[in-house]
């Protein structure tokens, strides 16, 4: 076995309704304003699922409710697509609150989140064979205020074959080659937490793996990275792309950590390609077949990421 | 099946040899000469391992050179017990580099050690079959300076029928009753660290756990509870004894995510029981059946930690 593309989710149009939702930590009060106003200038009509919007410690309310809120905004037909207002911490807790056999019955459709929303993205690959957006979320000032960054996420979601071929500014080659396989990834330590899970994935050959995270020491990276290791999250993949590593450390160190880790693998990996926390970030989408070229610092794919 | 206790080490006796390794990360330049000193003030011969003083940035010396310290400190039947002399980073980078069928082979002997050596106890534990002591090491400021640290460290060692009752000065009552089970645990962002591994626990069942950790926020200690209930570690635990919470943010904050995780499993719940990396630390036995009393504060165990 090894990974197969997954189902591709419509495109949006102007005028289509999209659910904002909050799987893990709460937006602050107005927040959210900016963000939205981008949304509306693309002709789409946000709506706040009930409770998205509520803040119990650093949770975005209970997680039964969050999961309602999320399972709501998925199941109903009138929305096109369901964007995660912010990461922060919590998916991990309302995912198992999730009917996602009840999710699984209707259209996909696309999601959009990245961080604490990796979580969200491998349940949505594993439990609805659904590909998915890692993209910046609406209470993000990247996402507010980088027309760079939301140029890339409207096209991504409007005119998806203008976003097949993405080419970064940033990349440098750690191992040169290119590779194919399906991506699959995000956020460093929630992949790690997620494993021993029953929504760790446990067959990830061919894959094309996407790493990036922020505030974490180089042996915090290190830890995490040896846990996937162990855990057989790296065996057989094609390619590794590596985003960025905001609040770090040195880069230096993190980079040490991760030439470690990957160069002895023989498979293209390319390193600061420019998506994750940092300015600037890059719309990836996840569970679809591209080919990673290492030396050019491209990654183009197979299909445009939405039907 | 539930956790079954482990076989038990010899005690020690003054003139024995020790053997000191490092399986994570190094001890500064002359770190381990006070506690050295401790040891020999108890009649011990404690031995560096070639390779234990190297140092590799945040590692003891390369993985494989880690593993063939540890190693060959278990085999060589001149050394009546192993002692980690610090903790940090590298024990799960070393695991998988150690024969553990070799050392299955010989006699047990005690291991000592906590904080990054949870993974070393929890080898220790399912690869040997073999009872070990979560107890200071000799490059920790606790362990050259505080005599009671010193004194519980050393009752465990040589005269273990006096340390098989555990009255905490500081314990209180998160849940209250009475259980009996067997030791286990550690710090729980190693414990998580392990999920997906070869050497996590698939059957903790009747166990009492042992849970304690440094510098991580609560979001951090929610994100390591979560993944740990995900993967089954709290499956039919039997009791819960919680230790320190060091440079974890306030303890009110602390507090609500361990309460939130163990109340509403209605089995006693005691904390700030004084292990860990608190002044004044408790040496306690891991893999050993014990009777834990959350009102009085107390652990009591059905056999001295050493044979």
């Amino acid at each position: 076995m090894s990974l197969e593309p997954l189902r591709r989710p419509r495109r949006l149009v102007p005028g289509d309704r999209v659910a904002i939702v909050s799987p893990a930590s709460p937006f602050p009060p107005g927040g959210l304003d900016a963000g939205l106003e981008v949304l509306r200038g693309w002709g789409l009509e946000p709506v706040v699922m009930p409770g998205a919007a509520a803040t119990t410690g650093y949770l975005a309310g209970a997680d039964g409710d969050r999961a309602v809120g999320f399972a709501k905004a998925w199941l109903d037909p009138s929305f096109a697509a369901v964007i995660a207002s912010r990461g922060g911490y919590g998916s991990q807790r309302m995912i198992e609150h999730v009917d996602w056999e009840a999710l699984a019955s209707v259209e996909p459709k696309a999601f959009v989140g990245f961080s604490d929303m990796t979580a969200v993205h491998e349940a949505v690959a594993l439990e609805l064979g659904t590909a998915s957006i890692h993209g910046p979320m609406p209470s993000w000032t990247q996402f507010a205020e980088n027309p760079v960054v939301q140029e890339h996420l409207r096209l991504a979601l409007f005119e998806p074959e203008r976003a097949q071929w993405i080419a970064s500014a940033t990349a440098t080659t750690m191992r040169g080659g290119t590779a194919t396989g399906v991506t699959f990834g995000g956020t460093l330590t929630l992949l790690a937490a997620e494993a021993g899970t029953l929504h760790h994935r446990r067959d990830v050959a061919g894959g094309l793996l996407l790493l990036e995270d922020i505030g974490e020491a180089p042996y915090r990276i290190d830890r995490a990275l040896t846990q996937l290791r162990r855990a057989g999250y790296f065996d057989g993949i094609a390619g590794v792309v590596l985003g960025s590593w905001v609040d770090c450390g040195p880069y230096e160190e993190v980079r040490e950590v991760l030439y470690d880790q990957f160069f002895g693998r023989a498979i293209p990996v390319v390193e600061e390609f420019g998506f994750g926390h940092c300015a600037g970030a890059l719309t990836i989408p996840l569970g679809l077949k591209a080919t990673l070229d290492a030396d050019a610092g491209t990654l183009e794919f197979a299909e445009p990421a939405l039907r």
